[in-house]
């Protein structure tokens, strides 16, 4: 099984390849095109964490040699809280140390922290180099890894520090979810069920058909590959209509808006980023039921997947409804001092929105808090 | 008196300004299109250096509030030991207490140092937001404020870290130059001396029949109004045609591979950029007159100008040609292992070759060296 699925991005177009074994491709697939999509015999920087490098690291390396690439590595320590300008100094220094060139490139391999690091440091790299993506967890599969957003956090908040990034290449290899821990994948597959309930109805049938989507034994081969495929395609298809987020692109934001406010309110220590999409799904839910936007079947619908995936869906006692509240005010999506939400009207139908008001809010939130 | 130059970058098309008193103007230029470059009303982060806020600064900000801009001001120390991430941490610390938002944008009052480092603060801010740049220095105004180069210098390097980000507008006001001190007014008709032979025969010309380029009272008015417009309009044309230096662009780095080098060896404290252009050109002429590419006529009358400028000529004792040599190796537009040079063969016609051998630089090189 392969799929192959093109981000139309003007000026820069790139493929996201899903299938088995793929790491072991990684080199054969850059090297492979009319015009190498980085030449054999340049220098390639390895950026990845300690755990990940010890499961793949060795094949990637070995894809890469063995096709002529001269490759470096810089292995930084996993976790949230070093996605800094400190980590990204220490790739420079790395680059520097490998004698990078312009046409020279960076591959990442790993999950989302790796991802976003190593494309800003080849963003800021002699103004720009290329970049591989290779996601090793499911949210960087799906999400991440695609689009071109790239970044570090600042000391008052995620990601406000960053730019937008396109990569070369994206390798997805569905086998390397099986070293991933069972709350990751859960994380992830609530990026799924978003593409499911902005974008693809299809996708949204398929995952309501399947028994359990909380482990990756359940949805191991064919579904996966179909899972990734699509998801990949939906996130593929919006930023290639809209690549820097001036319209259609914030639709991505789906659960978000909300969901960032509780990893905000809780330190990012009680839910993990899925997680909180999660939560921040169903109040969007619960929100646009409560303004007579769509349905209370659908509703229900969404509010089961998530379920049925062990994903959380009660907002976390340590987060108050005023303080969410005032969190949102804060948010980077904020224009002109108003939040923008995305609601949905129909499975595979949202909209954006900036008319919801905090007493429109306040009881969704309040609904939800957990005693 | 008052020159519109449009530089036309697909997708990030933007004006340079160049008029008396428009210092006084910008904000008016700001708001005052059908389609505002920045919304009036929004935030803009003002980031200077204390010299030049102290001469422009109130003048600057009064014709950006006086539209209905909230403005705010980053003032960091001036000179090139302080274009490092971490001023860049600083105007992000600003950004973020300003509360910039996307459609805000940061305003760079300053020279090169200024313009770089704000351009990437801009580029790197909520994955990047507008920038306006008001350059003061006269490097910084035909160079440094048109074409989006960004980014700070790496320990082992300059301008390694960066980014290419185009401005929103441009807005010189020559009359600034009356403060700027006379070496550096010299170093950047360095600059405009390149224009004349890599693009323009008529500014080339027009500097001939002047007698004395070496300081801005010789110059002040329209000679000088001419100079700036065709200097940046030779800019414009030339980064129009090749945003990101994948081919044309490199023409805009006559006189800089040796002149780097020369800066490098010399430890940044013996010449400054502009003169090392100078000496960089005095290289390249003699380099291309011994290989039988332009004319021994030629070479004179470029020399000829940099004399009347009062600009060096001369390598400095402290760099000898062998460490040229070896620096020349290590210089960020290597590619593939070999050094690329612009060189002329005759007046606004240069030429990218990467076939001249260490063996036909070490002779040009000992030749200019200072006893």
């Amino acid at each position: 099984m392969k799929s192959v699925i093109s981000v139309d991005i003007p000026q820069n177009p790139y493929d996201v390849v899903i299938a088995q074994d793929a790491i072991d491709h990684v080199g054969a697939w850059l090297s492979n095109h009319e015009q190498p999509l980085v030449k054999p015999g340049q220098k390639l920087l390895v950026v990845s964490n300690p755990v990940i490098f010890r499961h793949y690291g060795d094949r990637l390396v070995q894809s890469l040699e063995s096709v002529g690439y001269q490759v470096s590595t810089c292995i930084l320590p996993a976790g949230e809280r070093y996605k800094t300008l400190r980590s990204i100094q220490k790739i420079h220094d790395a680059a520097y140390d490998a004698k990078l060139e312009r046409k020279s490139a960076m591959v990442a391999l790993g999950g989302g922290v790796i991802g976003d690091m190593t494309g800003f440091a080849a963003a800021t790299w002699l103004r720009g180099i290329g970049v591989i993506q290779v996601p090793t967890s499911l949210l960087a599969m799906v999400d991440a890894s695609i689009g071109g957003k790239t970044g570090v956090n600042h000391p008052q908040g995620k990601n406000l520090i960053g730019a937008f990034h396109q990569p070369k290449l994206v390798v997805i290899d569905p086998q390397v979810l099986k070293t991933l821990p069972p709350r990751e994948f859960r994380a992830g597959m609530a990026e799924v069920i978003k593409y499911g309930v902005i974008w693809d109805a299809e996708l949204f049938a398929a995952l309501e058909q399947t028994d359990r989507l909380d482990q990756y034994r359940y949805v191991e081969g064919e579904l996966l590959q179909m899972i990734l495929t699509r998801s990949c395609q939906a996130k593929a298809e919006v930023v290639a209509q809209d690549e820097k987020e001036s319209g259609l692109r914030a639709i991505l934001n789906y659960g978000h808006t909300i969901g960032h406010a509780v990893e905000s309110a809780t330190g990012y220590r009680v839910v993990n980023h899925g997680e909180a999409v999660a939560i921040g799904m169903v109040a969007a839910g619960k929100l646009a039921t409560a303004l007579n936007l769509w349905s209370r079947d659908d509703d229900q619908r969404q509010y089961q997947l998530i379920e049925k995936t062990k994903l959380p869906t009660a907002i976390p006692s340590q987060a108050g409804a005023e303080a969410l509240i005032a969190l949102l005010q804060g948010d980077k999506k904020v224009e002109d001092g108003r939040v923008r939400f995305i609601l949905p009207k129909a499975i595979a139908d949202v909209f954006i929105t900036d008319q919801v008001s905090n007493q429109d809010i306040r009881p969704v939130l309040a609904a939800m808090t957990t005693p």
